[in-house]
């Protein structure tokens, strides 16, 4: 909107569209609650209290029936992708519990198909209710060594997006990059700094020395908090927290003490983010608005909680003048709720338009056309069993099988095991569960398609694959048979990406994800749906863990400790290498 | 420094510079105090807590001997030439109180000397021990209808500067414009928005449609509330507040009741400022510590009162990654004090170096040959009696003089006097007060020299002038005789730029103010004496006022009610038109 429109608009020579009326206000900036009305024109909110001076003749009136007005909740750390839902899927999925902004790098659709497929989605957000604020990604892929990408996001691309309305900085500067002084994180640290845009952070486990470094280089927050201890080191350092509570990593309550214990009078400099969610996940907890709760039940002020979900992640991220509060010049985002302690999300005005009402959008945010370069990413031609075999001339072997963590979500650590081998192949093992996994470079730069050992997914039988999958979005499948395996990988390829569940060479649920092989359109109950349907397959097959495929689809990341296997091989996520998961005759 | 320095240095892989040890950090981040040490390299801070893996060989210490460490004090809004001193200067005066940062837009020598002035100036900050955070001013002059100036600072000046590495955002934007929606002001804006930089306000007395107004143009920050409760709507409105105390204007306690009284819980978003301050006035209460003393008697706990002059205001100005906590990658800006509670200065380190103890420089700040076009500004011929007289055709007539308001600080409201004439002119009455006041256009780009009426100063012979006067420092004069009116205009042209007392056509006190007009490499001390020497002049002749020469050095300013002077005329300042301040025949 032009800056001398919303001006009339504030002085009341232009009239308000719309004002709601007999609210009370959760004035996040003064922390007070209040009655006040708030004058809407285009999407902005133009005045608050009495606004008496912006009503027309052709103003409409929104009656709050007593209830508060919060402002839209901003998720302030997210991969918007790893929901599967494409970005109006998304804000089908989050906008009717209260969020209406999110802080993304869109890093999936980046390495898939560049910077149009970023745009791409940007302008889809742009079009709908929930407002992408856009990180350019340090660099991408964050896999270090560097897998195999069709898009990698260089220092030339910061240079070329920067400008772009939709930047606030740098996204998930990834710890490591920086102990390692990558040349071209450091190039984009120079751009941001040239450019004046804040730098944001991923130093998951760091403290000391290391915090120090990391910190020395100008990074300004950190979600990656795994110990309040950890939390409140990197506050005393100056970063802003962002406590996560994802689908799987839950460390609110750990977290969350800083605020109620440890740093009480810092509460304004923590706020929250989700980083992966699930639609499964979000339908059954909510979202931020469930985040809010969580920390009311532990113990913080309801003032406080609401600012950890709107103002603070606002001032954090530095979109404050956008996003955040209920003020003049911001966005017209809010978020009807029952009362302050209770937290219950009834009605969302996003952009100044009513969406969504009893936790239900009014309508499904219309879905664009998809062009090429999105729905044609799959370069790469069906495999053979032969192809996913792990040879050896000995007739038994110890193996390196990377082994889920029963502690931390997601964390793979050492196990080693003695395979046999037959015919000059090393066999998985039910019975000790040391399973294969294998990662199909999918771009057709490369034929990579490494195969290693995983152990703690415990199928007995049958193979799962997914084409989505952080942070290079290369197709992963674990499987306890070559074949199993080639018929998951295959039917993921000729779908054009999507994550299957397969017994005895056959599909026994599948979820296509034909945007970018990594989103869909589809609802968010439909998603659900396929979600609990894989993770049934593969519970069924004897898989022990709550979420089997999103513990697959974070295999490949190398910043999450200590092994990971991208397109290169397996790699050990300490020294940064890829090694030869046989370790020597048995 | 670069970023890897940076992080070598954090890391301890290369050794610390110098290492402060056995002090109690204040750490305005967590809100927390507690014994830590501080690593510095290169006048950066690069480790805070147990910082061992930082000491080398090298590295120095000093020994804190249990004092508190503050991070180094931010004057959120200053004109810094309205002190009269240079930037060293001032440097030397208020540094040793503990002000390391100040915010300003320079915008006195903008106008004199244009964007090589201010390059001048921030040059110079740059190698002194005090950074100056420089924002560009909205437009300058300020004055409204636009006076006359040497440079013009437009919106193609700020195309040209944003990219500045000191260039934070755009100052001042007077309420005035945004109301009247100057094109230059808001194309300013607009520029501002498409390099995402901040917008600083100044809105004194505004509330209701006004603010709407002026807060949905994206305004950020105010320091020109008059009474608690506009700052409170300011607040509200989603404005970061700056509390002023300056040498005249006096509204901390009034101000800071927003965190006493009105919004405790809001007390991150309040900060403080000077706007004007003179040597005199810092020697004898301090700068902004005295603001902390002040905020601490006041009711404020210690250590918000020090984060309202730290961390609070480099956030409110978005300069929170430089400056404003003792934080790894900022800078090594920091103060020793006795206590958190009695908050006396004793050492201050800035950019890594010890600069000042007991409140004294260890050393003056080395003054920068003054080029030309800083020292040649003065481009006026002589004026001559005759050019001082207001003219009239009567016998008698009725005037309007501009008379001091003995409420409010510097406005100026409406007096109307019968004042007789002789020989076509209308003559001054010191018996009714009212005097003569003219501005003499000094640039050479007219022979604009209008005279008008002014009471309240109270002059009883003689008259006073001084070139520095914004918004445009032209020069303005008061006198109660056209004679002595020209010898101490003359003088002041002579000397390149000053100010000065004169009595019976001798100039009995001048100061010297050789920088573009407006400023002396003079030290504070010697400073102080001056402006001693010259109040005590004008209140010889019979002035009452506190201040004489600094409430006639805001005669331009169009942005004080309700009147003033300007080298276009008389202005009334509600109307924003020039008037004649001959009303009628009397």
């Amino acid at each position: 909107m032009e800056i001398k429109e919303l001006i009339r608009a504030g002085h009341g020579e232009v009239k308000a569209d719309l004002v709601i009326v007999n609210g009370q206000l959760i004035n996040v900036a003064s922390s007070e609650i209040y009655p006040a009305e708030v004058a809407i024109k285009n999407g902005y909110v133009v005045a608050i209290g009495d606004v008496d001076h912006c009503k027309g003749p052709e103003t409409q009136f929104h009656d709050a029936g007593g209830r508060y007005l919060a402002p839209g909740m901003i998720d302030g750390h997210l991969h918007v992708e790893c929901s599967k839902l494409s970005v109006s899927g998304f804000a089908d999925l989050v906008v009717p519990y209260g969020t209406t902004s999110i802080v993304s790098g869109l890093d999936q659709i980046l390495v898939v198909s560049g910077l149009e497929g970023v745009r791409h989605f940007l302008d889809e957000a742009n079009a709908g209710p929930m407002t992408i604020h856009w990180g350019a990604p340090c660099k991408t892929p964050y896999t270090m060594p560097r897998s195999t990408v069709n898009h990698y996001f260089s220092p030339d691309d910061h240079r070329a997006t920067h400008d772009w309305p939709e930047c606030i900085g740098i996204w998930e500067t990834v710890r490591e990059f920086i102990q390692e002084e990558d040349d071209h994180v450091i190039e984009a640290l120079e751009i941001a700094r040239k450019n004046k845009l804040p730098v944001f952070g991923c130093s998951p486990m760091c403290k000391g020395s290391k915090l120090a470094g990391y910190a020395s280089a100008g990074i300004r927050l950190d979600h990656e908090s795994y110990e309040v201890t950890e939390a409140l080191e990197k506050l005393r350092n100056g970063l802003f927290i962002l406590i996560r509570e994802s689908s799987i990593s839950h460390f609110l309550e750990e977290n969350i003490q800083l605020a109620t214990k440890h740093a009480p009078e810092a509460a304004h400099r923590v706020s929250f983010c989700t980083d992966d969610v699930v639609a499964t996940d979000v339908l059954k907890r909510g979202h931020l608005d469930n985040m809010v709760r969580m920390a009311i039940r532990a113990g913080v002020e309801p003032m406080e909680a609401i600012q950890m979900a709107t103002i603070n992640s606002a001032v954090a991220c530095q979109i404050d003048h956008k996003v955040g509060l209920i003020a003049p010049g911001r966005q017209a985002d809010i978020v009807l709720v029952d009362s302050p302690q209770s937290f219950n999300v009834q009605q969302v005005i996003a952009k100044g338009k009513f969406v969504a009402q009893d936790l239900k959008m009014l309508e499904p945010v219309a879905r664009p056309e998809r062009p090429e370069f999105l729905t044609e990413t799959m370069k790469v031609a069906p495999v053979s069993p032969a192809d996913l075999r792990v040879r050896t001339d000995e007739d038994a072997v110890k193996v390196l099988s990377m082994n889920m963590s029963t502690e931390v979500p997601f964390v793979r650590n050492r196990r080693e095991a003695v395979l046999r081998a037959s015919d000059g192949v090393v066999l998985p093992d039910t019975e000790q569960d040391v399973l294969y996994v294998s990662v199909v470079e999918r771009y057709g730069k490369t034929t990579n398609k490494p195969v290693a050992f995983v152990s703690g997914f415990g199928l007995k039988y049958g193979a799962m694959a997914t084409s989505t999958a952080p942070d290079d979005n290369n197709i992963v499948c674990i499987g306890t048979n070559p074949e199993d395996m080639a018929a998951a990988i295959n039917w993921v390829i000729e779908k054009g990406g999507g994550q299957a569940f397969v017994k005895d060479g056959e599909v026994t649920v599948g979820l296509e994800l034909p945007i970018g092989g990594i989103v869909s359109d589809i609802d968010p109950v439909e998603m659900a749906a396929k979600e609990e349907a894989l993770d049934a397959a593969a519970r069924e097959a004897g898989c022990r863990l709550e979420w089997p495929f999103m513990n697959m689809f974070v295999l490949s990341i190398t910043a999450i400790p200590e092994f990971a296997i991208t397109d290169l091989g397996a790699v050990d996520c300490v020294a940064l290498k890829t090694f030869d998961p046989v370790l020597e005759p048995a």
